[in-house]
């Protein structure tokens, strides 16, 4: 479980993958298996949360991280190039680098 | 705050508005009005979750809803379609309609 709050001053990186149907899953098993194997072990890592969608045509993760530099770190770690190639020969990633700046929940809203 | 979750069994949708920069804001301001005023209030809304993109070229919300019933039914009340006309007016809303499969965190990963 992850949570989205202002308080949390994360940097927080929504990626959306557009991506062939038949290759949506493969796509998802890919960044899990990775996302598992190393990039949450990585210093700095907060949270990533991959979503399919119902059209087929996109993965998007929703990720966190302590910092830029941490996430910069990790994007510059020579173990995971491959993987980035691999992404990319499959998909077109749209990387957005965000900053959460209101919330609204049903139970307790606080996007003032 | 929101909390992403894979057993919240929850409608999602990450959409993500390609604006002009210098109409960012104002975009942004806007969806944050009609969710305060309106949206927050109607039946099934769990959360709405505003970003503005570092370079100046996004908003995304990531928004839950109960169910998709809940959500058409909120697309299609007279009240907002002023509000989708403006969105569309000033940006390119690009609306993806996703499943949270996968969820790690670096306290309690869960992504399994």
């Amino acid at each position: 479980m992850a949570t989205i709050s202002l308080s949390s001053d994360l940097f927080t990186l929504v990626n959306v993958f557009t991506v062939a149907p038949e290759k949506q899953r493969e796509l998802r098993d890919h960044l899990v298996r990775v996302t598992e194997d190393l990039i949450r072990h990585m210093p700095g890592f907060v949270s990533a949360n991959f979503h399919l969608s119902r059209d087929g045509e996109q993965v998007v993760n929703y990720a966190q991280w302590r910092s830029e530099a941490d996430f910069r770190a990790m994007h510059a770690d020579p173990r995971l190039q491959s993987h980035f190639e691999y992404c990319r020969s499959v998909s077109r990633p749209k990387p957005i680098f965000c900053e959460v700046t209101h919330s609204f929940n049903a139970a307790s809203p606080d996007g003032a």
